[in-house]
This record gives structure tokens, C-alpha cells and sequence, in this order.
């Protein structure tokens, strides 16, 4: 058998790294740019982001929050004020230095005005917020302090990917203020649980709640909890984290406020976020080898019509009866919203328009020509069906059950999303089996690593070295402690007693 | 007669520029940080900035252009591109020179990880943003090319003012690249345009369209054009700019493409922006000594509703009626929307949250205590008017009649801020006339200058020096050439022919 030709090359199987960039350039999502490690977010993948940011910031709205805006810059100083917290952004901060330039004795540019105190470009801002937090916080009246905020950060990282990770990325960053410990875990579930409602109901992206361990914490949290999905190449992406912070960024900024009772108290903080990242995994958990697939939820547009002709003649009239459906489309609702349709007007071909509709992903493609119109049909195809499954379908009938259509795409997709992470998620009880399930098959030298393993369950006794030399030998780590898994046992590395089984995975 | 107690002190008239600090304060729209320069804008603020987005970004879309994403960093070197336009940054950018922070001899952290090439945070976009339209413009067909940009940009101010000039600040860029000259200036006025639409239609500014001077044009620019409103101290506010670059970005970025024709040409490339600054000049139409007002198209909360009650049991009774009548609004449509309409709930005296709406400029206040209830009434206060003009309202007939008074109060701001305008607007056709129109009264050493000047339109012959000699005399500019003047006279200042009479005022 011949191999299939496909619109995206290579494919996940022939080497899942260059497949996912080129499902992105395919789709024009984004680009490298000039800037080491810094992404252009182009319109189509800028315009899923708006829909993305739109759902979640509804959400956020829906349980109190507020939006506002802090500096870009943080000084110095600030950083500092929470020891882990530096330790942990200091070696991938951007720093300002100077505030203007000048030239030179040769006439080049230089930075000039030295500044008396470096400024770091923001990589997260609890600690800018946390000093306006304590101006705000006075009493007890003033909690809780619900705020979130839009923004972009920057972290220096080495080895960046588009989405994935960039120096600079977008993203929300939640951060709350509250008078008692038990409130503000309170909160930090509540928006782990909105993180995972966002996933699942919105990116069709099943993921799996859970506490971190100590060592992937966030810098200066008590606690770090994440929502994990599984990739196409069995990995896993955390696409969002909710951190308890304690006290500590409370006492580092002093946000104190007079109790109900008249003493004087710290505040119990938290902080979430999530970031263009997870557009990374709404790419890997569903695209294939033509591109990208996008959930209709979140589609920039739901349904896209191609009108074919061969004459101007011809053309006048399809392109006529193509803007009647797409208006007709546009009145209906999805998800309480209009129905994204256009029409593909380009003077392109046909055959390169819906190839180019593929590769972005578009949940539902209509070709109409003349023939179809004689009969009061559109020709449609799903972008999770082969790009040649294609019906004819009377218009007033597809018209009407456009949004039957789109949420059965959307749910087909979670369908198939989670039955690929459930294939490849199994319960070890053994550390061989272990080994053997995570060590990828031998293949010519050069030549990619297969896809393999998965997710394993196996209880753990929870060493901070265990878990480093299991890191070490297999490049796996503990995603996370599942929240609905607590059935104790026994650690297959140490033979210990173990509170429940832990999420192993290789990750991005 | 004693003097009238306001909700803010000073009133306009003692100190503008303080009052103008304390409305600010009084409706919790924002503050100053301890970064130099930069803000935070409070949710009170953001929420505002959200509404006129959303607007702003409606249109932006219903004109066809998409939004993207740019780099925050722009290299050096891609600054220096275009000579005017790196001249008229160079002396306010940041300078961002390492890449990590690392404990130096005595501990203390200090930047390492030099770059090769510092990189400046955004000032604007036109540098880095014509490179990425060098690699997606090929051909005609890519034409136009129609980009906006939501974003933060650093401007190293030394002399900052909260929402008017900061370091920091929020707007959007808009960039198109087009095939000739005609389109791109088409494109500079209908953006030129949109922005007068806003200002009028949302924010009820009324605003003069017209073309800057050479001394005010955007750095790199052919042609900048600007809307300017008067503020209540009769002073100019810039509320928005668009430019025609001719051809200068694209020939330092190397935009061509080739054209219908066969030929490789240069293209056309427009840039055009507004940013937080606009909440500054909404503050300074429309507030008065009482704080903040807001256009109810723009306001994040349309009607508040304060419970009146004394006792627990008047307070269950009050709160549910008052959740009714909220609902009941909620229900209700303004401008296509549903009305924002809120209960305080909040354990403070009724007096204190009437001030606290007052101040926050919310376009209707409801107070309902037992006694309105008994007869099915509210008692309604306009923002618009004075804080003792109250009225008992029929409940079904305010509410059904709140679309009504929401647009009778929007549309009432806009002919209080166009009459006051037009009071302090004046023709000159005489030297020492226009002098003395700019020459404040004389006060006691240290007082704060009166409000005095207006809008001056006088015919004027063009010399730069002249416009500087005025400048340096009076601090007095033209504010722009207006588009919609274009009868011929005689200047004032040279007695020379004059195509028309341009806009002098005071500015910020």
C-alpha cells in the first residue's frame, strides 16, 4: 500500500517535533521572530487566543474577580523580598539597566542613563502586587482581594519553542488576597477547577487535577496544584497551575489587616495562571497529519465556505448563494453566540482553499458549485472526519442543525482526546515494568525518537531523590498527585507504604 | 454666601491639576507604584479601559482589520532603521542589557548575561512590526494588509502624570501596508475617523478632526493627524493620532511587493493609536467638583441601587426588593447591551456609599428605603445633575424607562462638553488680541494659574520659527489644522496670505 499523502510533512509518527512547527506554520498561528525566542501570534492564532481569553475571563468574572493592570517593571529590590522566589526567576530575568540612548564616540547607539536600581522585565508579579495588596488590605472588610490580571511576562529560557515556551508569552495571572488559610485553599481549588471546566469543556483537552510535588513547586508557594494533559506523543503539558502561597508573599510585601476580632494579621495569598501555552496543547492533543483541528468553541471561524466555479458567469451566481448561507449560518446560535461563518472569496482555487481550510483547523467546510445550488445543497466535510468524507446535504437541513453539528464535533473530539490518554495511561506496579515502559525503542542513530510510553500510575513513598533519579534515568517525572486517586499502597521503587499512586510522565 | 462643600477638594477652580489627582484617587481609578513613572490601574479604572476597548476593537474589526501580536523587545539595530524616527526615541527608551541576576562579591544581586545587542522595549511598533509585514507581503494579493495591536509600550517620561503621560502605558497600534498612496491615505482618515466616532459616540467628547504641523508629526511619518479636545481648564488633549509614513518604513523595512503590473514596488504603510490616555481626557470633559462622571455607553456600572434601612428586619425586606428592581434593569437593554445595574451591599452607611458612587461617577444612583417600598417607588438621582437632586420614580416606570435616561444623561454630556467648548473658542484675527487670550491673569506668588485661554483659531502662514517664537512666548501650539476649515485669510502674526485658520491652545 501506498503511503498516504497527507497535508502536513512529516507526520506525527515520522517526527512529532518538526510536525507540530510545521502544523503551526501550516495554520499561520505564529512565528519565530527576530527577537530570540520571542513569537509573532499571528492573526488566526492571535484571534483563538480573544476567544480563549474571552471564555476564561468570563469564568473569572463569574466567581468575583476583577480585572486590573500593575507595572511591567519590577525593581530589584522587589524580587527579592521572597528568597525562593528570586532563587527561583533569577537566572532568566530580563533586566533594564539604562533609559536611553546616546551616540557614541563612534557614532553608534549606546545605552545611556544608568538606572540607580536594575528594573526585571516581570517573569510573574506577586511581588509587585503583593506591595500594592498591602496599601489595599486594611481590615478585614477589604477581603477578600479577588484580582486578576492580562498581561505579558518574559523569562529568559535557552531553549524555547513557539507557544510552548518563549521568552515572552501571554498570559493571566491570578492573585487573591484572604483573612484565613481556609479560604484561600478554598480559592486556590475553585480555580484549579475552573482551569480544568476551561480544558475540558471549552478546548475539549481532558486533563488530570493534582497536587505538585516539593520540587516542581511554584517559587515561594506552599502548595502548587495543576491540571495535565496528555499529547499525541504520549507527553505531558501542564496548561494551568493554581499555587496556595501560605503566608509567605503576605509577610515578604506585609499585607496585614485588623481582624474581626481586633488583632493584627498576615493575609493568606494565592496566584493561577494560564498562557499562550495552551494553545501548544489544544494543537498537540488534536491536530493531525493535515493540521491543525480546532473546537468549535473556540474556532476564530466555525464554518467556512468554498465557492467552486469555472466561469465569471458561473461565479457571480455561487458567490450569491454562498453569502446567503453564510448569513443564513450566522443567524444561528452556538454556545449562546452567532455562528462564525465566512465565505472564501480569495481569487484563489478551489482545491488550494480547502486545503488551506484543513491545515487551520476550521471545524466545518462547505464546497458549493453549481450543481449543488440546482439542488438547494451544500457539500460538506468535518474537519474530524479524512478531508475526503464529504456529503451533500440539503441547506435548510444543514442550516438548521448547524449547532448539532459543531457540538458533535466538539464532543467527538474529547471523545477521542481522552480515549487516546486512557490507551496509554496504565497502573505499574512493578519498578522493571516501570523502566521498560518508559525507555523508547531503539532506532538508527539520528534518527527521532518514537513515540512510546505514556502515563503510568504506580504508588510512590514520595523521596525527593527517588524522584531525582528516576528524572536522571528516564527523563521522567511525577506530573502530578491526582486529587480523585486515594487508594493507599506500596511504592514499587522502595517497597514503602504509599498514600495513593502519583502521574509519571515525560513532559514538556 | 457660604461656600458649597464638594466631594473633592480642591475644586477645578483652586487647583486643576490637584483636583484633577484627587477625582482620580476618589474613584479608585488608579495609582502611582514604586516603579518611576508607571501606574496601576485599579479595577474600577481597568473596567472602564475593558468597555472602551471592547468598543474600540468592534470597530477596528468592522473596518477589516485583525488583531496580532508582536514582540515586547525591539533590537537596537531595527530601531535605527528609519533616522527620524529612532532621533525621536533614542531619548526615552528602556534599555534592556542582561539576561540573568547573579549574587556579586558582598552577595548582592547584580546583572550578568550581557547581550550582544541590547534590546528597547517598545516605544511603538513600526520597526518591528514592518519586518514581520516584509515577510508576509509578496505580492498585491497580500494587499492591504490590515493589523492591530493591543498592548503595553514605555516611553521614559521624566515629567509623569497619572493616565496622561506615564512610562508605562496601555493602547493599541494599528498597521496597514497597501498598494498605493491613495489607499493608505483613505486608510489614515477613515482610522482618523473612527476615532472621532468613538470619542463623540462613546466617550461624549467632541473632538476637532484635523492634520498636525511638521514640528508635531510622528517620528518617521509624512503626514500625522490627531482629534483634540478641550479639557475644562481650556486646555488641548491629543486623544488620538493617525499617520500617513508614505513609503519611509517601508523602504527602511524593505516592504515590496510585486504588483499587478509585474513591477517590484515599495509599499504603503499607516500607523495609528490610542491608549489609556483617553481615560485622562474623559476625566477632564466631564467630571466635576464631586469627582468622577462617566458616560454611561463606557460606564461598568450604569445604576447602583443603595439599601436604606435601620434596622435587620427593614434590612431583609429592603435587600430583596432591591435585588428585584436590579434584576428587573439587568433585564433591560442600553446601546444593545444588557444594563449593568448593581446592588452595594456593603455594611456601610447609606451616606457614605451614596458619596462613594458619587465620587466613582456611576450614571444613576437608586436609594430604596422601607418607605419607597410601601409605594412601589425608587428614589433616582442622576449623576449628570446635582447630588441633592433626587426624585421618587414610579418603579416600573424607572425601569422601563432606563434606556431613556441612560441616553438622555450620555447624550446631555456631550452638548455640556461641546457648549463649554464652543464658549472658549474664538476667532482671532489680531496679534496682541491672541496674546492677550493666552496670558493668564496675574496671581499671588505660589498660587496655581487660573483657568483662562480656550481654542484660538487664527489664519496663519506656516513658518516653523513663528510656531516656536509662540511656543517659547506663550506656550501655546497648534494643535492641528482642521480638515473641515478651508477658507482663506490673512495671518496675524506676518500678515501674510493664510489657507486657513488653525487650532492654538495650551496642551498637555
Amino acid at each position: 500500500m501506498s503511503k498516504p499523502k497527507t497535508a502536513i510533512t512529516p507526520t506525527r509518527e515520522e517526527n512529532y517535533a518538526e510536525w507540530y512547527q510545521q502544523v503551526i506554520a501550516g495554520a499561520d498561528l505564529a512565528e519565530s521572530s527576530p527577537v530570540r525566542g520571542c513569537m509573532i501570534i499571528r492573526p488566526w492564532g492571535y484571534t483563538l487566543w480573544e476567544n480563549m481569553q474571552r471564555a476564561l475571563d468570563d469564568m473569572f468574572k463569574a466567581t468575583g474577580h476583577q480585572n486590573a493592570y500593575f507595572p511591567l517593571f519590577i525593581p530589584l529590590s522587589f524580587l527579592q523580598k521572597e528568597a525562593a522566589h528570586v532563587e527561583g526567576f533569577a537566572k532568566e530575568c530580563a533586566v533594564v539597566t539604562h533609559h536611553r540612548l546616546e551616540a557614541g564616540p563612534d557614532g553608534k547607539l549606546v545605552p545611556t542613563g544608568e538606572l540607580e536600581e536594575p528594573l526585571i522585565v516581570r517573569p510573574t508579579s506577586e511581588t509587585i502586587i503583593g506591595d500594592a495588596f498591602s496599601r489595599w488590605v486594611q481590615s478585614y472588610r477589604d477581603l477578600p482581594l479577588l484580582i486578576n490580571q492580562w498581561a505579558n511576562v518574559v523569562r529568559w529560557e535557552m531553549r524555547t519553542r513557539l507557544f510552548l515556551r518563549t521568552t515572552e508569552f501571554l498570559w493571566q495571572e491570578g492573585h487573591t488576597a484572604h483573612a484565613t488559610r481556609e479560604e484561600a485553599v478554598e480559592e486556590t481549588m475553585r480555580m484549579l477547577d475552573v482551569y480544568a471546566e476551561f480544558a475540558e469543556s471549552w478546548m475539549a483537552v481532558p486533563v488530570i487535577k493534582g497536587e505538585k510535588t516539593a520540587g516542581e513547586r511554584f517559587p515561594g508557594a506552599d502548595r502548587t496544584f495543576s491540571i495535565e494533559a496528555m499529547m499525541q506523543d504520549r507527553k505531558a503539558l501542564q496548561t494551568g497551575t493554581s499555587h496556595f502561597l501560605g503566608q509567605n508573599f503576605a509577610r515578604a510585601s506585609n499585607i496585614q489587616f485588623l481582624g474581626a476580632d481586633g488583632t493584627q494579621q498576615y493575609a493568606w495569598t494565592t496566584s493561577w495562571g494560564v498562557s499562550t501555552r495552551l494553545i501548544g496543547g489544544l494543537l498537540m492533543t488534536h491536530s493531525d497529519d493535515d493540521g491543525f483541528v480546532l473546537p468549535p468553541k473556540l474556532a476564530p471561524q466555525q464554518v467556512v465556505i468554498i465557492p467552486i466555479y469555472r466561469s465569471d458567469d458561473e461565479k457571480g451566481r455561487v458567490l450569491e448563494y454562498c453569502r446567503k448561507v453564510a448569513a443564513e449560518l450566522r443567524a444561528q446560535r452556538y454556545e449562546g453566540a452567532a455562528v462564525r461563518a465566512t465565505v472564501d472569496e480569495r481569487d484563489e482555487r478551489g482545491g488550494e482553499k480547502v486545503w488551506h481550510w484543513v491545515r487551520k483547523g476550521v471545524p466545518v467546510r462547505l464546497e458549493i458549485g453549481p450543481r449543488d445550488i440546482d439542488k438547494d445543497a451544500v457539500f460538506a466535510a468535518r474537519r474530524d472526519r479524512a478531508p475526503k468524507d464529504k456529503q451533500s446535504v440539503a441547506r435548510a437541513e444543514f442550516v438548521a442543525t448547524i449547532a448539532e453539528t459543531l457540538e458533535s464535533i466538539q464532543g467527538g473530539l474529547y471523545d477521542r482526546a481522552a480515549a487516546y490518554r486512557d490507551d496509554h495511561t496504565v497502573e505499574i506496579d512493578d519498578r522493571d515494568e516501570f523502566y521498560k515502559f518508559f525507555t523508547p525503542p531503539s532506532v538508527a542513530e539520528g534518527a527521532p525518537t518514537p513515540i512510546h510510553g505514556g502515563f503510568a500510575l504506580t504508588h510512590f513513598s514520595g523521596e525527593v531523590e527517588l524522584e531525582e533519579k528516576i528524572k536522571n534515568d528516564l527523563g521522567v517525572t511525577v506530573r502530578n498527585i491526582p486529587l480523585d486517586d486515594v487508594e493507599p499502597g506500596v511504592c514499587p521503587f522502595t517497597g514503602r507504604p504509599s498514600a495513593q499512586r502519583v502521574v509519571w510522565a515525560k513532559a514538556y
